[in-house]
């Protein structure tokens, strides 16, 4: 049947094509059944939309999508097909029952998301049954490798290190220490970084006060052959791309199968050749992992998953009780890992930095068992990871000689001041995070939460717990009012918990 | 944060607000989040989309039920708020947790669906967990009165009869033959049906072939009171609303969780007030139901869901392996039933047609035990349901003395004949019904199937087998290749199914 086309200039994320609810029932067709919708030799597959009004009799409204594969205008006629549904829905199905999925079933499946071919139906049940019926190890295999093959792929040479953390503690920003030091050591650390999506601040946006984080691929591979390493988005290179299509559906379900957790980290690592991953898994009350035993078991899932895609994954449990670090938000969290490469800065986060680098550096091969933390210790100490983070800075794009004190932070501060005596018992991330957020950061760079306490330290009543920091007033007088309704710090409590 | 209102006169469904990819971030909004939008004193929440090019900064665009709401104009300043979630979403997440849900959680679940709040990925993720992790009967229970809460209710008075079929069974027109012998017997019976999805004609189609099928509440009542029974459209009188906005995500996966379709069906019926109601339950290959055991575990359900709604439910298991009549088809099946009530026609769909009514006559109380069949028969070969049906099909604006004859088939028609002789071994109902689909049934009236055999006649090479109807040679030429496609009758053979 033949359609003229209207002019829809709506970009849906995929193709759609919008027909008279008339014309619709002639040919049979309900919502999110699919046609071919072909013009001048040219051809592709599209959801179906119906309406009364606004597509008349005998005409179709196409998404940008659809303009873009065909090269339509306004007026033009295409010949439209109904199709089945793609085979990856009958996969999906399968899971729905609570079947395992072949790799080849999986690559199906991945390759039908990162073609936009799945609708959000289609796709928030395979999130959901994967949720709920979980994935077995060949699973997570076929899935990581699927995502792998329908993204870019990099080659940075052999013994590619790198690190991950599973996220979920304010600050923790260790990956800009930890870059340098191995780096400085004479290994090759290509890492890709994201973004904040909840949080205050992700490693991305917090290299970004230094230096640009955006790069294609050629120069991408042109910084880490001349410095060593890089902290760059991941974003802009097409590594793995159906994971952030995945993530688009997990978000606001806030569902994380373990699965397909697994294979979006891990396909991040093998798309750039990583030979030796570390993976920071935070435990504790208020971090992702609850305790020793999902720690345990997620982390056993990770090294066995690094061995079935021949990468040799370390694992190391760490605090995720509170933040990191004093700073919160982009400018603070960069400050202090300027300080930190200063030899001076949050002792935790030096501390917590220099024992991840430690191990990368053994793991790795590139220096003894038991010797990694002082040989880290030695690159800090001797300047030569603050020298070769300037150098990654410049070669990003960035200021050189760049210093702590030339972050600008936010113009407008407030300090928020103990109302007790007493010992701080918690600082909950969640909810330091959430007033770092209603400063204004991630968007204002320069906002945020920077801590004057951790926790067991003593205070008295007026003693400054935190200032935050934004660059407009409406934006302080938000986070204050979201400080007064969290109390995200806790003196002296000998509550665990208030159970209703 | 102010914006102005762009044009944008989609209808999306439900209430979507599309912002500048920019102003997203600034306002810390991702796609599916949630904003209320004020203006003038009225408000709503809508769902963010966002674009990096149809929408400047400063500017939104709202779909067709915002603007609705509203009545915003095109350059009105409209105010936006994030808003949190809606309560149901944290339900939905509980059912994907694999608990169950109370009746005040189905209900705030159900309102929220009725009232358009839910997205695509919520509804579908709702769907996928109901079907993976099943419902007991206190939650069927607590949907049913939910769905039957946020629809419209009508009271027809006392004893109200009614009848359902799960559905599956080509042709099997019983409704226009069990409605006009019940209500001939004083009883009355409100009957609503629905229009075919992926069959080839629905009851509703089939009546609409001899009268007007889509009323609102006062003419339905009038109907009904005048000639104590009816054959109408469910559609358009918004009984248990949720439930076609649950069906057009099922649709797309086709999955259909036990516990929403109990709760669907029933919910229609309690809508309506029935006091007693019938479930066709056909079963065996090629049927929804495949054997006695799941059929049983089927019935047991609507009946315990009777009880706990107050409506005696009484389960028939019927053989669902072959057509039932010999048109299939609208106009097909119309001259069916009317032939039936002449007391001719095709004796397999008499015969169930008076079962199924005598049932419903012995359990409504007004005729005794195992005298149903017979006070069935009587009020056909009497003609007082003929008489009956007459006096409906006039009072839903039909013509009273249409005759079978009267019913326009299909101008263009071709008869398939068998290739060998032999016993007709089975009459595939999907298979058939995809040939009276192809031939242009249900929107084209006329269009169909007539089959000239039943399973079990012996047949000799060049006998006819069935005729397709359709107004259009083109549809003809496209049902006779499904024909050779799906071969929809076997002749003589022995294998049962061939396995690969």
């Amino acid at each position: 049947m033949k359609f003229q086309i209207k002019n829809w200039p709506i970009e849906a994320g995929r193709p759609i094509a919008i027909l008279n609810h008339e014309d619709a029932k002639d040919l049979g067709l309900y919502v999110s059944d699919r046609v071919e919708i072909s013009y001048d030799g040219a051809s592709t597959v599209a959801l179906i939309d119906t309406t009364k009004s606004f597509v008349s009799e005998g005409v179709i409204a196409v998404s940008k999508e659809v303009v873009d594969i065909l090269g339509v205008k306004v007026g033009n006629e295409v010949e439209l097909h109904r199709t089945l549904r793609p085979q990856s829905v009958d996969y999906i199905k399968k899971k729905i029952r609570g079947e395992a999925l072949l790799a080849s079933e999986l690559k199906v499946i991945v390759q039908d998301i990162v073609a936009n071919n799945l609708s959000d139906v289609e796709l928030s049940a395979f999130v959901t049954a994967g949720y709920i019926n979980g994935y077995n190890m060949d699973e997570v295999v076929g899935l990581t490798n699927s995502m792998v093959e329908t993204g870019q792929q990099i080659d940075f040479g052999d013994n590619i290190v790198d690190k991950h953390c599973i996220g979920g503690v304010a600050g923790n920003r260790t990956t800009m220490i930890i870059v340098p030091i191995i780096a400085a050591a004479g290994l090759t650390i290509p890492k890709t970084s994201s973004r904040a999506i909840t949080s205050p601040a992700g490693t991305a946006d917090t290299m970004e006060v230094l230096a640009k984080v955006e790069f294609n691929i050629d120069e991408l591979k042109d910084i880490v052959d001349t410095v060593g390493g890089c902290v760059i988005w991941g974003g802009s290179l097409n590594l793995a791309p159906a994971d952030d299509k995945i993530i688009r559906v997990e978000y606001p379900l806030s569902l994380d199968p373990q699965g397909q957790v697994l294979a979006s980290v891990m396909a991040k690592k093998k798309s750039v050749g990583s030979d030796y991953v570390l993976v920071d898994i935070p435990m504790g009350k208020g971090a992702k992992v609850a305790d020793n035993e999902a720690a345990g078991q997620l982390a056993k899932q990770f090294i066995e998953l690094g061995k079935r895609l021949n990468i040799y994954v370390e694992c190391l449990i760490t605090d995720g009780t509170a933040p990191i670090g004093a700073g919160i938000g982009p400018a603070l969290e960069a400050r202090d890992c300027l300080l930190v490469l200063d030899n001076k800065g949050p002792s935790d986060l030096m501390n917590k930095s220099l024992d991840l680098a430690g191990v990368l550096l053994e793991l790795s091969g590139s220096v003894k068992r038991n010797h990694g933390r002082s040989a880290a210790e030695k690159l800090l100490a001797s300047g030569k990871a603050k020298k070769k983070m300037l150098e990654i800075i410049e070669a990003q794009g960035g200021n050189p000689s760049v210093k702590p004190d030339d972050i600008k932070l936010g113009e407008k501060k407030h300090t928020i001041k103990a109302d007790c005596k007493g010992r701080i018992r918690y600082i909950d991330n969640k909810k330091i995070s959430l007033v770092a957020r209603a400063a204004g950061a991630p968007k204002d760079k320069s906002a945020g939460v920077y801590l004057h306490v951790n926790v067991g330290d003593c205070v008295k009543a007026g003693d400054p717990l935190f200032t935050i920091y934004s660059k407009a007033n409406g934006k302080i007088d938000e986070a204050i009012k979201m400080v007064e309704k969290l109390q995200p710090i806790n003196i002296g409590g000998v509550i665990l918990d208030t159970l209703t």
